[in-house]
C-alpha cells in the first residue's frame, strides 16, 4: 500500500452515539442549530454520506438516518475499524491535547487504524498540567516539555485560541514570565490565556527543535477569526532562525492564500490542509487549488484534523485524494505540467512532504 | 408558480431615465467614470444585456444603446412590469429606508411586481426621523420602532456605513445614550454617525424580536471596506442570546467566507447573497460556491438587493438561478450529492430558508 | 503584430547564471529553501518549463536542468532575445528603481526586446539619491521629480514596502517634512522609512500629474502582507481629486477583490495583474476571474512585473493570454457575452486600457 500520512489528527470516541451527538461532531458549532436547520445539511454532511455510506455497505448519499442505523448495527468498534481501513492511512500524527474521558485509548486506536501512530504534543496543555511555582515556571516547563516530547513527531500551539496570532516577536523576559506565572498560580491555575505565558510557551516549543504546528484560520467560535489570520504571525516568523525545523500552519482557511505566501518567503513555514479539506466537501478542490498558488509544492502537507468520528478521517482522505485528482486532471488537460510532474506532486502531498518534515 | 422570495431589495424609479442615469444605477460608484471607461462595461453591464434584452424582445447581448431605446419605447412602467414579470418573484422584502422622491410608491410597485410586498424597516432611518429630547431618545426610539415594525418582515441596520462593524459587544448605558443624544440634537439632528447612538439603535433592533439584517461587505465608497468585514461582528454576535431570531449578514463580499464561518458557529447567523450575486454577473456561480463552503445550507438566503432599476431584479434572479444550476450540475456530475439533495438545496435557497427566517 | 503593452516591469540580468541564481530569481524568497524543497517546484517553475522550453527549442515541461543547459548554450544574450521575441511585447514600461550593477543597460534591453521602452520612475529612489538640506527637501524633491519624470510614462511608490498602506489621508505639513528630513539627513540619508517623508513623497508623486503606480499585495518578506492590503488606501484615495490621472494598484493578490471594489468606486483607481498573473502559473485564470468581478473592464491592466529573467516576461505574457482565453471561452460557452464583447475585452486588457492610462 502506498504511504499516506495524516499529519494532524485527534482520537475518536469509544462508544456509540445518537444522532444529536453525531451532528454535533460534524460541525464547529457548540450550540444547537435553530429549528429547521441541521448541521449535517451542509458540505461536510454531504461528504460523509457520499464517502462513508459505501464503506458501510450502503449506497452513496444514503440519508443520515439510514447511515446512523447501519453504523449502530456495526457498533462503534467495527464501524471505526471499517472506516479507518477504508481511509487507508499508513501513519497518523495524533494531537493528544484533547483528552476527554470518552475517547478511545491509544493502543486500541492504533489497532483500529491499522497504522503507525505518533504523538503531537500540545504545548499549552503540558503547561497547564505541570506542577510548579512562579519562579520555576520556565525551568519546569522546559524540563517537562523535554520529557514529554521524547519520541513525539511534533509539538503544537493553540495560541490562536487563547489569545490570537497578533503577537509581538520578542521572547518575554524571565521577569515577565515569573510575574505572569505568579498571577496565573494565584488565579487558580485555570485555562492559560495570559499573553506573556502563551508567548513564553510558544518559544519554549520553538526551543525544542521539533516541527511546530500552529492552529491558524477557522475553528470553533472560541477563537476570534480575525485574530487567526496567519499573516499576523509575520513578525514572529521573521524573528525565528530561518534554519530551524519546520513551522506548520494548520487549517489556514479562509486566509490560506496569505499562508501560501508565508510558505513561499519564510524557509521554515509550511501549510497544512487539515480541517479545511474535509469540512468543505466538494469544494475541497477549489480551496486546494488556492493553497497551491504561492506555496512551494514541497511545503504543502495533508492532514484530516479528524476528531471524535472516524468518518472525518475517511472524508478527509477521500476528499483530499479526489480533489487533488480533479485538480491534476484539469491541469494535465490544460497541458500545464507533465504526467511525471503530476505524479511527483501527488507523492509529495500524500506522504513525501510529511516524511521530510516529521521524519 | 414555484415560490421565489427576494429577501432584501429596494424600490425602483418611477420614470424614464437617460443613459447617464442608467449607467449610474448600474454601479456602486457615485462619481463619473474617467473618459474612456464606462460603468456598464463590466460584469453587471454584461448581465443586464444578457438577461434583460430578451425580456424586452431583443436578442441577448444587445448593445446598451439599443437596449435603452427599446426600454424607452416601452416606457418605464411597461418596462418595469415586463422585467419584474420575467423575474417571477412571488414575494419581496423591501427596505424602505431609501426614500427618494422619484421612487415608485408602494402600491404601484406591488402592482408592477405582481408579488406580495413586505417591509424591512431601516433602524437608523427611524431614529433620524423621530421627534424626541435627549432624555427620552431611548424610550421614544423603542416606542417608535415598536409601532413602525408592526407587520414588518425584518429590521435592518446600516451601522457598517455609519461607523463600521468593529463595535464593542456591550450595550451602551442609559447615561451614555442620553449624553450622545444630547450632542446629536444640539448638532442639528443630522445623519446619525455617533457610535454610541448607532450601537444603541442596533440593540434596540435586536430587542424587537424580529429578524435583523445587517449590511456587511461592499457597497458604495461611503463605507470603509475594511470595517465592513463581518468577522468584526464576532464580539457582538457572541453577546447575543443564541436562541433569538435570525441575524442576516447581507452581501458579505469579499468577506463571504468569513461570513460562512459565522453562520456555522453562531446559531442565529445567516448569510444573504444580495448585491453580490447580481453585480458579479457570470462570476456569480464562483462566489455562490464560496458561500456554500462553511455555511449550513439552511442558513443561506437569496435576495437581489435591487435598487432603482427593475433590471437589477431580473439580473439578480437569473444569475442566482443560473449560477446555482451550474454549481449543482457540476456537483451532480462529480457525484457529490443525490438528485434529491440537489433539489432540496435549491428549494431552500430559493424560498424555503426565507420562509423559515421571515415567516 | 497586435499591440501588447507590459505596463510594469524591470530590467533583466546581463549575464549567464547558475541554477541557484536562477531559482532565486523564480521566487519572492530571499533565503535558501530548506533541504528537499525547491523554489522552482511550484506554479512559477511549472510555468517556466511549460512556456519557455519550447521557445528555446525543447519540449514543453523539460526538466529545469535540461532547460538551464539549453539556456547556457544560447548564452544570456541570445536567450533573452529569443524569449522576449516569443513574448511579443510591443511596449514596455520599465520601473528603473531597481538598479543593480548586473542588469542590462537600457539601450541593450530595448534592442533585445524589440519593443518601445518607456520609464516608470520610482519616487522613493529619486528622493534617496538627491542632494538637499532639511529645509529644502520638499522643494528639491519637487524639482528633481519634475526633471526626472520628463518623458516618463508613470511614477511608482513602494510605500507598501517602507511603511505599509495604512496612511492618514492628509498631506504632512511643511514643518513636519522639514523636521523629518532633518532626522533622515542626520541619520545618514539611508533607506527612507520615515512615515512623514514617505507620505510627502507620495503626494509629490500625485502632484506631478502622471499616472501613479502603487505596490499593493504580496512581494518579498520585507513588506508586511497585512499592511499591503489595498483597502487600507481608502482614506488616501478618498482625499484625492477624483478627476486626476490614474492611480494603478499593482499586484493586489491576495487582496485583489478588495482592489476590484476600489476600482469600481474610485474614478481614478485601476488594477494591474502584474506579478500575480505570472507567479500563479496555471492558477492565473482563476485569479484573473476574481480580478474581473467588480472592476470595470476599462480599469484592468496587464503587466508582467518581470525582473531579472526574460523567462518571467514570457511566462507573464503567455499565462495572461492563455488564462484570458480560457476565461472568455468559458463565458462564451455559457453565453454570458457576445463574441464582439469578448474581443473588445481582450483588446482592452491587452493594450487598450494601457494606452488610455499611460498615453
Amino acid at each position: 500500500m502506498a504511504a499516506l500520512i495524516d499529519a494532524h489528527c485527534h482520537r475518536v470516541l469509544a462508544g456509540d452515539l445518537d444522532r444529536a451527538a453525531f451532528e454535533r461532531a460534524c460541525t464547529e458549532a457548540d450550540l444547537p442549530a435553530p429549528a429547521g436547520v441541521s448541521y449535517v445539511d451542509g458540505q461536510l454532511g454531504l461528504a460523509v454520506r457520499r464517502w462513508c455510506s459505501p464503506a458501510l455497505g450502503l449506497p452513496a448519499h444514503a440519508p443520515v438516518k439510514e447511515y446512523l442505523e447501519r453504523r449502530a448495527a456495526y457498533g462503534w468498534r467495527a464501524a471505526t475499524g471499517t472506516l479507518m481501513h477504508a481511509a487507508g492511512l499508513t501513519e497518523l500524527l495524533v494531537d493528544t491535547g484533547l483528552d476527554r474521558a470518552d475517547l478511545v485509548d491509544d493502543r486500541t486506536f492504533a489497532q483500529l487504524c491499522g497504522a503507525r501512530v505518533r504523538e503531537v504534543v500540545r504545548l499549552e496543555r503540558v503547561a497547564e498540567l505541570m506542577d510548579c511555582g512562579a519562579g520555576d515556571f520556565a525551568s519546569t516547563l522546559a524540563e517537562t516539555l523535554h520529557a514529554r516530547t521524547r519520541g513525539a513527531a511534533a509539538v503544537k500551539s493553540i495560541i490562536a485560541y487563547r489569545h490570537g496570532l497578533h503577537i509581538p516577536p520578542e521572547r518575554p523576559s524571565a521577569a515577565e514570565v515569573t510575574r505572569a506565572a505568579g498571577e496565573w498560580l494565584r488565579g487558580g491555575r485555570g485555562r492559560l490565556t495570559d499573553p506573556v505565558l502563551l508567548r513564553h510557551i510558544l518559544w519554549s516549543g520553538v526551543d525544542l527543535g521539533l516541527p511546530l504546528q500552529l492552529h491558524t484560520g477557522f475553528g470553533d467560535r472560541v477563537l476570534a477569526l480575525r485574530h487567526a489570520d496567519p499573516a499576523l504571525l509575520q513578525p514572529f516568523l521573521a524573528a525565528l532562525d530561518p534554519n530551524g525545523p519546520p513551522i506548520v500552519l494548520l487549517h489556514c482557511y479562509p486566509y490560506h492564500r496569505q499562508a501560501g505566501w508565508l510558505a513561499q518567503v519564510f524557509p521554515r513555514v509550511h501549510v497544512d490542509l487539515g480541517l479545511t479539506i474535509g469540512h468543505l466537501g466538494v469544494r475541497g478542490d477549489a480551496v486546494l487549488g488556492e493553497f497551491l498558488e504561492l506555496a512551494p509544492f514541497g511545503k504543502v502537507l495533508f492532514s484530516t484534523d479528524a476528531y471524535l468520528l472516524p468518518e472525518l478521517y475517511l472524508v478527509g482522505v477521500k476528499q483530499f485524494r479526489h480533489g487533488l485528482r480533479k485538480l491534476l486532471d484539469g491541469w494535465r488537460a490544460d497541458d500545464a505540467l507533465s504526467a511525471a510532474d503530476a505524479a511527483r506532486l501527488e507523492e509529495r502531498l500524500t506522504s513525501g512532504n510529511a516524511r521530510r518534515v516529521y521524519g
